[in-house]
């Protein structure tokens, strides 16, 4: 009884160790092997850009070197003799299905979101023919390609698998489904989004990820080099070491890119701002005014000089600059947490305000327009935090994307101005919540945002909640965010994964929301990440990772 | 004013950057550098043992390679002039203060509590004469050497105080005043606590750690190969890569030893034992039995037959050749969690009884006195769980070490019936909890021992909180323990520094708890840690570290 329940169990879990979970899926129970000399043929793909090129190589290598045994008991052996007698598969053919031009990942991948097609169709029959990987676009391939490369177990050198047929069709649920963010409050700044982009792309489980949404500079530094504005990250970054130069963009952003991650950049304004004060004190007010909490919600309080027009001046050419370096559509101008009190101290805000006759919400809305005026100049469509819409209530462009990250219940109101939203709840995805708080003389010691927000309950989120089917169409994804004031290198990996894939299958799949079905999958992610040299932590005991619901609360 | 605040602060920080604080300190405000030819004399220690002598080599190493610049806004540059006209210290003389024979740091590292001498006498004069460390024992020496390490900035390829001269004089509030404690559950087992050692003792800031409690062995996995028994490890533990030879074994009790750290290892008797039936059937009960949670507090359930003669004598050579293995003093045989359930759905266990005579509690007391005999046999003092001593009311030797783990208000009952007691409470020390339980079917995914336990919440806790002086000296220090469900290398560091090391202070020094000139010092030791490749996480973001008390709550 027991045993077989096991072997139901396990069953179920190889089917589906797929994540995220494809659109539409089905598979048998024949064995098949890769063979020594399988193959990646691009034929069917006409002038195949470089990048697609890099992307087949990475695959091959990833199949050949994973070597993950299946998570059972026996890790595979007692199928030792069905493997070692399997087909062999000896060709994976890709085909670009639309006959108009064919771009690289790179420029699909930083496209706007309505003209991205990240749909492909995979085909692995059981006989040994080849396999096939169809979508309209090499970005659509890459995602298929990442899904075949999820197929695979290793046992004795063979590289196998138990469930042959598959027909897989798959297409993202959400736009952009899946986002990673960090900030450069990382004690190791300067490395900690470099170590994201170049580590986790690594992965090269593309679907766990398609956009870095990059909180590139804040009040505790400035670490981007800006032509024009060079002395703001020669001044404001921690040290000279810790500074990205256009350089260092354009790596990450490329890099990003050919992986099929397009890289959004937000300078944060008029808050957060207190950085800029090393270099441009005439800009900034009440720089690290104390007590902090009372300008401010994060020490050092300081914030743009929003009703100067020299400093709405300074913002505009300071954005356009920015935004200039990055290849997205898209660009961040912030808008969180707007401290009143920093400007009712500030004498010259006040004169201005007086000499303008504005109060400081008009005022503020004019630097607004004016700071989005300066993304569109360079083509960019702007992106900003709920308050912006909702608290401060600004005049916004239609096509600005929102973020929500107070609370998941005010996307009802978003989406009922018409506004497109971007899930980024605290209650369910910031993943720094809960592990001890960062500000000193605390002796609890507990986080703002208690309690520490569990896989589960991201993975349990639903992304339509409260909204009617009209407005389904506003919600364009969501992201985890990682906020880094304790987060450095040492514990990237660690408070990240596999914890954050759980948004990717929420937003790429859609929510379904059973964590007992979803555990075993995860667990399979998560080893993978660990193949590949990235340290996700362990859910379970492996004892219980290889005895799938054998650890449930109610067995 | 801000300016003169900040200033204030930093010396505050710098003045007391030791962790744990020595029991006396003075210092002074004179600059004083270690010579480019600084070396620590050992003419004052006759016939100086090989540990010693490795200690101080390693002593040397850390001086000239930690390289930490001081946790200040200019991290020492404006100091730069009295720096390098400051004197040099050319020479450490360690010296052993009784006449008596000298034990090396190994033997007096695994002697019994009582016998150990951890005090030592560390003055560094300011004119650049010689500075001396007394000691009674090298293992007092040790410690004042881990002490020394930590007076010293780097700046410019000098390594400097401004603070000379020193005059310390310590010794720990407690014995053992720190212990670090992690099982077998973790996935990487077998690399685990090899981590633990190999890696947290290459730290050598010996006050932090002076025991690491073992648990060895448990419910789902049997890594340690015992001669004699050796089809345990080979049929129970994960994989065959995944054992404790004995030989591994005495790599790491010395290797500990070597750095002033005892290895008291643990066997969990009766429960948590279920791996024994894989190789010893007839000697468990409830093995593997559903649903878990009815037999057992963590899957998979499995007892020791403890009505049993066969059972208990099987455990009794098992202890005695298992506790032989190691060399301290103490030797833990569990005693937690037991389930009344599983010998109530036992034929053979109730047929024994009955036979017997005896009630359940009265065959486990038996059982007890019989496994602790185990251990007399081979010289070792037994350790348990308080579930031992405070729910099944065990006959217990007055020697016995009482780990109070499921609450701190039980230690008054502890120490009520005279027992001496390790302060090991999951309200406190627990570092696994609130991040995330492992239990499956879980939706909201919470750990049973929510919330996390933050640095301030240990460093708070005050070990003799409701006793009364006469009991004071039964309180023999406390553990940070690391149950590892969920960890493994990827999050062993992360999750245990330097939250862990709030409890060497309050074990060492005694408590305090004052979080906000805490923290500062404990900056200082993490950046320390990191310097020597050990992933302390960041408790605030950098701009906070070296601006201290510009980050607290209220400014």
């Amino acid at each position: 009884m027991r045993l077989e329940l096991f072997v139901a169990l396990a069953c179920v879990a190889r089917a589906f160790a797929i994540w995220p979970r494809p659109r539409q899926l089905t598979k048998g129970s024949t064995a098949l092997r890769l063979s020594p000399s399988f193959e990646i043929d691009l034929s069917g793909v006409k002038n195949p850009s470089k990048d697609l090129l890099a992307a087949t190589t990475r695959s091959a290598n990833h199949l050949r070197r994973d070597k993950l045994q299946a998570l059972l008991v026996d890790r595979g052996a007692s199928s030792a003799g069905r493997i070692k007698t399997a087909k062999l598969l000896v060709r994976l053919s890709l085909r670009i299905a639309s006959s108009g031009m064919v771009k690289s990942i790179s420029d699909e991948a930083v496209a706007p979101l309505h003209l991205r097609n990240e749909g492909y169709k995979l085909t692995v029959p059981e006989d040994g023919t080849s396999a096939t990987l169809e979508a309209n676009t090499t970005l659509g391939l890459f995602r298929g390609l990442t899904t075949f490369e999820q197929l695979w177990y290793e046992l004795n050198g063979d590289v196998y698998t138990l469930e042959a047929p598959f027909d897989i069709v798959d297409s993202p649920a959400y736009l952009p489904h899946w986002r990673y963010q960090t900030d450069p409050r990382c004690n190791e700044l300067g490395q900690g989004a470099l170590i994201v982009l170049l580590k986790y792309q690594r992965i090269n489980i593309s679907r766990q990820l398609n956009t870095f949404h990059w909180h590139i500079v804040d009040s505790q530094s400035f670490p981007l080099q800006i032509p024009g504005f060079m002395e703001l990250s020669e001044k404001a970054a921690y040290n000279s070491t810790a500074i990205y130069t256009p350089s260092d963009v354009t790596d990450i952003v490329t890099y990003a890119a050919e992986r099929g991650i397009d890289v959004i950049a937000e300078i944060d304004t008029p808050g957060h701002t207190s950085a800029i004060s090393k270099s441009h004190p005439e800009h900034i007010t009440c720089p690290e005014a104390t007590p902090w909490s009372t300008y401010a919600n994060e020490p050092p309080a300081g914030q743009l000089r929003l009703a100067s027009s020299a400093t709405t001046n300074f913002t505009f050419e300071l954005l356009s600059a920015a935004a200039s370096l990055f290849r997205s559509t898209y660009f961040g101008t912030g808008g969180d947490e707007v401290n009143e009190n920093c400007y009712d101290a500030d004498e010259e805000t006040q004169r201005e305000l007086a000499a303008q006759g504005k109060t400081l919400l008009e005022a503020f809305n004019t630097f607004t327009r004016v700071t989005h005026q300066a993304l569109r100049r360079v083509g960019k469509t702007p992106m900003v935090w709920e308050e912006m819409l909702l608290d401060y209530e600004m005049t916004l462009a239609n096509d600005t994307l929102i973020m929500v990250w107070i609370s998941a219940n005010n996307v009802a109101s978003v989406v009922k101005k018409g506004y497109q939203v971007i899930h980024a709840s605290n209650e369910y995805f910031y993943l720094d919540c809960g592990a001890g708080g960062w500000l000193g003389q605390n002796p609890l010691g507990n986080s703002w945002c208690n309690p520490f927000k569990t896989w589960q309950k991201a993975y349990t989120f639903d992304p339509l909640a409260g909204l009617k089917p009209s407005e389904y169409h506003l919600v364009l994804g969501g992201q985890h965010l990682l906020w880094t004031e304790q987060a450095s290198p040492s514990n990237l990996d660690s408070i990240t994964w596999p914890r954050a894939a759980t948004s990717a299958e929420v937003f790429w799949s859609g929510p379904r929301g059973d964590v007992g079905t979803a555990l075993p999958r995860l667990h399979d992610i998560a080893y993978r990440f660990k193949q590949r040299g990235v340290n996700a932590i362990a859910l379970q005991p492996e004892w219980c990772v290889l005895r799938p619901g054998a650890c449930d609360v109610d067995e």
